[in-house]
């Protein structure tokens, strides 16, 4: 099949690159800027899609600023919460309707070049899965896409009901460099360590037995 | 219910303005600047919503070039169809999977604010229907919608069995002043008249049997 992924640049998304690579799928990979911190995640991006010779487009979307003003992972005006996960959490550090938005970049893309489907990496959280990560969720976005244009256009989600644990098992069995993969929201040189996400990615390492190869600065 | 409405400021969508409008519901409105070249849309829709006392949004997209760069509606190098729509026309007219796009912007701004609903608005077309404004498809992204978030979001398609000439009459019924919405996709001072939309307009003016107040260089 022929494939758009959505690559962040992140660990699971990585993975995911590798796994639908490993089927025989012939991918292409977009990113999103829409205004992020954490830009060292879009830097992985493209190293990682050009180290695979895919071809890699980042669309820049900045202007969604105008309607999320308030979220903590578009604004240097509010700190990460460096928790766990817990709603309350995810309710700052997420743009709502994230998803979706970028499932309805990559169908347009797709549908633009005839491809058949496209792939995200939604996965079951350890304590509590986002809204839009849901199995039912992807079914749902997998039903609109078939109907969005003349062309079907499937939406995968292999990873749907992984744990992150089971992605950092899939990629070293793949041989994907986990090191390279960025997760931190945050956004400095290395990984903080200390945020939720670099919370998430730690211990699912720990959990998957996966030696960590990440450099965390606490 | 608080519903934010896609707005284009061409005359369907501001007709639903004033449709949901008189419904009672409260409105906040939101247009996007994808790089059309018919930008005179965007500055109809915000006269016409500061006109209504409404909250107003235009979100700059223009990254989406990056995927569009063969679609007429985003690109002065092809022609603009003049002639009566055809699949051929609409698939060079269109940016592939815009409405769930524009809905999926809806959606977020929606989820940020606590909305409700988010309303479009599709229409049957007189000879062939766009795939992302047929009923099937705005059910779909309803489901979808209602799953993207914790809080489930509805998406109205109040005229999605309707014809132009049907929304042309429901405008003259509620006092609009359908000579200050936009539909020309060439985008001059004037509407054109015979580009696709054009002709789509005019025809709809003429099935419902209102008077056309739009002012055409042809």
């Amino acid at each position: 099949m022929r494939i758009v992924v959505v690559y962040s640049g992140g660990l699971d998304s990585t993975v995911l690159l590798y796994h639908l690579r490993h089927e025989g799928h012939n991918l292409r990979a977009l990113s999103v800027d829409y205004g992020q911190r954490h830009r060292r995640e879009l830097d992985a991006a493209a190293e990682i899609a050009a180290g695979l010779g895919l071809e890699h487009r980042i669309v820049e979307l900045t202007g969604l600023g105008t309607l999320f003003a308030g979220s903590a992972l578009t604004s240097t005006a509010i700190a990460v919460p460096r928790e766990e996960y817990a709603r309350q959490n995810m309710e700052t550090t997420t743009v709502p309707n994230r998803n979706m938005l970028l499932l309805s970049l990559a169908i347009a893309w797709a549908a633009g070049q005839h491809d058949d489907a496209v792939a995200f990496a939604a996965h079951a959280g350890t304590t509590l899965t986002y809204p839009d990560c849901r199995p039912e969720f992807a079914a749902a976005m997998d039903h609109a896409a078939r109907l969005a244009d003349w062309r079907p256009i499937a939406v995968l989600a292999p990873f749907v009901t992984w744990r992150k644990a089971d992605i950092v098992r899939r990629g070293e069995a793949l041989g994907v460099s986990l090191g390279r993969t960025w997760s931190c929201y945050v956004g400095g040189v290395r990984h903080c360590g200390e945020c939720a996400t670099c919370r998430d990615r730690r211990a699912a390492f720990a959990e998957a037995g996966v030696s960590d190869p990440t450099e965390y600065n606490h």
